[in-house]
């Protein structure tokens, strides 16, 4: 059983005016929500998150009982707080799948695991977006076509600032003339994240069959493999093999170097 | 002319006891001292900065005119203030150089540009390392030959935790059983960062001949290409290519849905 | 149930003198012969092949149930023919996996994938190989420790080449001063690769039970996930999207230009 | 002075019907000879060869005095001696840099120096290509603008079938729906390659100025830094550091194991 949970900022679900009509129109149970319910699998306990609950959704016992963590941002990434943000890191960095989510390229979590600022170029005009699958052997490709077709897209264009040692698993063309590495896999530490750019949210993007297929399968991808378990910094004090060099400064105590200042 | 900035937490070199006298004497001038004369070229202006200084050695217009930046710190990671981070990883994504020495794998700015914990196994017996030089046809490695030895090391071991994509270009052995990737190339959006290994504090690494030759190419390798400028999203408002698909939000203002919440 | 076939050149257990009785001493069936058994698992048909046989042990009807091929070859590389080399690489592009051990690294169907020379330095006066684990989450390190020991080896060290894309799963320090990328997985088209370097022919190396652990686990990783086909270009002929473009050559014939000349 | 060699199949400009009058209104001199006169400048020392030439072009005399070799075929793969590849190769993994173009990607050279099939979509209506850089600090991406149009084009799409640490230069969009890694740079041995799509023979894409702004980069990048030798494994006798373990064949002369069976 996958520990799945479903984190969404939730923010324009709760749009008071005609964007949120339209937005609770197509999710009428939030983005997690729904996905909670396209996802649903024997194999799979998901639960959903949202920024206004209490820990911003992720307290201890949310986080530290989560396999792998799906992730929808976009307008609200600056009021997630840096130490939820630290917790989160520290997790996947121990073994914990992340999905990050179309506009959750500029998520905190996202650029921290990266390293890199993660922009890229973008235009709402509701253009056709066509994913062409660029690595059919990838678990996360299982059972999807060569290429499908987004009917209305947000588009999310090249240059993408991201590490090169992605793993591209899908790449998107645009109508209006761009392209993008639109499903990627890295793995950070222990930890293996999947970004997927398609889910614009005024459109029905995770009403598409595929979407929600390669999502269901980054799901089985990036769950833990290892008991999930903190990064350190080991000091091996005897060494495995025998060090025959004498140590010039073996009568010293440099203890107090590797003492650090608070 | 390139500007380079040697940073050091210059901590080690101030302790009033004998592991201070140790420091002292290999380094009278502290490490960024001694790296400022061993590294003197006609082609590089460079300055130090240390810890201690206004703006911990590095205010905007340090920073902001400096294109290879070197890192040297050990116990004092923690007081390096997260809005310099901000600063550094700002500017190494627009182009900067990141030159990132020993003990600096577990600082702020090395783990911000990994996303990885950076964690390793390490010992201090003053046991032998020998390099190894994996890629000779890197810039990084002009110079170098295929082995050479550091007679007093501190060991750092594997399982590093670093992203896939460092091109390795030296490697080391250690007496006392272990390996490390020792040498390691990256790029994060338009910068280059490499990480060096050797540089212990109480052993006179610095003094030899073919750490001193890497460091130097690696600054060169290192210099940025393009005009360093600030990674930003790009809203593409015009296509490129002219789309066809109706939009069937034609009529409605999504532009607050842009807005980032603060 | 995987279709394992070990393929070993079976020259030095068939030596008439005292070399062959070390190895037939150590392997009394032959190196393909020793593994077979020390694999046998319920998930696993298991057949060999040598040289010796006709078709040199891999006609078409055995290669073609192949899904995964363990290759030990090392005086006879240049015997096994090219037409041979042709059929492997065509199978592990369509998916075969591709196990390579020790002097495999210069095996004709291994620097085929690779591309590269595969040189490396080596060195036979039976000194200690220490084997580290550099990515515990990988499915091939699955069950092993952070380090162990092989007692007598054959040295091979870096510069090892080989492409930049393998994923290092295990590097080895070695007694004399060398390093070594000792196992690496690649992928090729749709086929797996992994290269494991411990396994010379004059020490029982395969009789060590992580040795063991890890090809059995290489086996279940390189297995194919989709179905094994010849990779081919193909002609789109009606595109996907409406192309508006006029075709200033709309009424030639290019045809012949796509005739390739035998 | 960087000695370039530009290496032409020169097929389908001696086609004595339409096609070859459509090939000869755009390049007169033959692709090798309009590439000659676009890249000429005072650091390059330019010769062109042809299939139909003694040696195939490229007897051992302008090979091994090749610094750089550019590779144009489409109808005569199959017609390039093994022989000449075989020591093309060997150049190339001694240091020469090989620039593949367009259809030049089922040449065997760029099929030896891969591993993988390099197969890929094609389609020939002349539709627009708009590429894409990805990488603005690339070498070969200097003075490229982030897009720019090739007005008739053949549509090369993915899946290609090429190995992971293609570093991607540039990628392109398609009028008819696809996208595609069109310059990509790889690092094989001490060489360097780099593949570019646009290049179709019956448009004029060499006469576009960033067309040939790219090859220009990309002939400087790949030029060789070290001096070219070929890659041998080495016998290192005498091991770097002490061996202490006792050799339990130390009486037994295994040479004979190390000789090669012709």
């Amino acid at each position: 059983m996958i520990n799945v949970t479903i984190w969404n900022e939730n923010v324009h679900e709760q749009d008071p005016g005609k964007l949120g009509d339209i937005m609770r129109g197509i999710y009428p149970d939030g983005i997690h929500g729904y996905l909670k319910k396209a996802l649903a699998a024997d194999d799979l306990f998901i639960r959903t998150a949202t920024l206004d609950m209490p820990g911003q959704g992720l307290p201890d016992d949310v986080l530290n009982t989560t396999d792998v963590l799906l992730w929808w941002g976009h307008a609200a990434h600056a009021k997630v707080d840096d130490a939820l943000v630290d917790r989160i890191q520290e997790r996947v960095r121990g073994g914990m799948g992340l999905i990050v989510l179309h506009s959750g390229h500029m998520s905190k979590i996202f650029r921290r695991m990266m390293g890199t600022s993660c922009c890229l170029l973008w235009r709402e005009v509701a253009e056709k977006e066509r994913v062409w699958c660029i690595d059919p052997s990838h678990p996360i490709a299982k059972g999807i076509p060569s290429t499908f077709v987004i009917p209305h897209t947000e588009m999310y264009g090249e240059r993408f600032d991201i590490p090169q040692d992605g793993h591209i698993v899908f790449m998107s063309w645009y109508e209006g003339g761009n392209v993008f590495r639109s499903g990627v896999a890295f793995q950070r530490d222990m930890g293996r994240i999947f970004y997927f750019a398609p889910g614009h949210e005024t459109f029905p993007i995770y009403h598409e069959e595929y979407v929600q297929k390669i999502i269901a399968n980054a799901i089985r991808w990036a769950a833990p493999v290892c008991e999930i378990a903190e990064r350190k910094c080991t000091h091996e004090v005897d060494s495995t093999e025998k060090v025959y060099s004498e140590n010039p400064l073996a009568n010293v105590d440099t203890s107090a170097l590797h003492k650090t200042l608070a």
